[in-house]
């Protein structure tokens, strides 16, 4: 199939080079910035422009990987409505297509990019959603060319998704940066042992059955010297209370059960 | 080197069943709970007791793995100041053996323990202290046959390190088991291939320059949406709210530099 990627960022960079490691035809990559247009389709090897008005008009996908914030307005602006209209946004319902375009939907993938580093496609979870049933076919069949795990998803659940993973993975990695600057002089890597044991038990048992810690024994000496640490610190303190707060809350309704 | 092993939960277990391996001796165990005491000398196949009084009085080495609120007591009831004392926790000063005990220290190993669930001791961090040079010398020897990282760090330092961990651990595993709650249908497994990349990440780059997601590109309209989303959970919302805070707090101090 022939498609047309609109953004040039870490998501259509990845998408990319995905589907066109299956065999798909990158024909055109759009991005306002030319820098970043011009080194995505140098990567593709494929044709770029930065003004929307050129935009290929008889693409079969028009892939729009863009911060949410500007999907509205490159929607409105897109010259035609021939082809599949897909964005990737795990918080964007799929209706923002609705009065503009005739076939679209969403290929959400459950994963964060970065732009230098490779990732695995193949075992990347990605939700779809489509306008109707031949658009949802078409687009089940082109995300199965990338990934093993195609799970539809309507835009509700697909919100609830984003939003877990904001929890999983945006707010993880945030703690590990606390946890990095409390380290002080003693190097990150000296808590990976700590962290991949996290993740090995997440892989085996529910996550909640898997809690240790202060918080969890009930050992508010621990925690009041914790809470002295982070004095100098309102904000990391206020997470600390409240973290543990919600992890006593649940072994309360955990010992009701 | 002959060891009694006074306590015998998870960071017990752990730790006597790697010192066996490595050739030590460990005499006896003591546990209040008798199963627990008996459960833990049979794998190690050694004696046990249920009575403070019955312990092992010329023994060269004494590890205290109980609970931080447990210790004082214990130590207080111990029926002899013979060889080395030593307790396993992260936040309690190594001074609560000051006035009871003539050699001690600390062996903390910077790690979460599951009974049911192998570790592999030869890559945990022992972070070690002791009351003297010859103790530390012995307590680092001893550390070494269990694991390639063994380092010194003095009551405040452990206390920090601990902290961390809380962070990087016991609040990321709570991280997991909110995002699994919020996923309602959704096995946790799908989430499993962004956790493995967030931390792929950690390993590469430090965890603030690996910052993804809403609040990280200022996207507040995503953020009022997940907000909505959690109006159900106030605790949740609040741990949301702050973590998204600090988060921009943090974009922000980062273009200052």
């Amino acid at each position: 199939m022939n498609i047309v990627v609109i953004g040039a960022g870490n998501v259509a960079t990845h998408l990319a080079e995905a589907l066109k490691n299956a065999g798909e035809n990158i024909v055109q990559v759009f991005s306002r910035t030319e820098l970043s247009a011009k080194t995505l389709a140098d990567k593709l090897r494929t044709a770029y422009t930065t003004d929307i008005s050129n935009i290929e008009r008889n693409s079969d996908v028009y892939i729009y990987a863009l911060k949410d914030d500007a999907l509205a307005e490159i929607i409105e602006q897109m010259p035609t409505k021939n082809g599949i209209h897909l964005h990737t946004a795990g918080s964007v319902p799929m209706s923002i297509f609705a009065q503009k375009k005739t076939h679209f939907g969403v290929l959400y993938p459950l994963q964060t990019f970065t732009k230098s580093k490779k990732v695995d496609f193949a075992n990347i979870p990605l939700f779809i959603e489509a306008s109707d049933d031949k658009t949802e076919k078409t687009l089940h069949d082109l995300a199965q060319k990338i990934s093993k795990k195609v799970y539809c998803a309507n835009s509700t659940e697909r919100g609830r998704l984003h939003l877990a993973a904001v929890f999983a993975c945006n707010f993880v990695n945030h703690l590990f940066a606390i946890a990095d600057e409390l380290l002080g002089d003693v190097p990150f890597s000296e808590l990976l042992p700590l962290i991949t044991e996290t993740v090995a038990k997440a892989q085996t048992m529910p996550p909640k059955d898997a809690q240790t810690g202060p918080a969890h024994r009930g050992d508010t000496a621990t925690m009041e010297k914790h809470l002295q640490l982070l004095a100098s610190n309102k904000a990391w303190q206020t997470i600390y209370r409240n973290i543990s707060d919600d992890i006593m809350r649940c072994n309360d309704e955990g010992e009701k059960q």
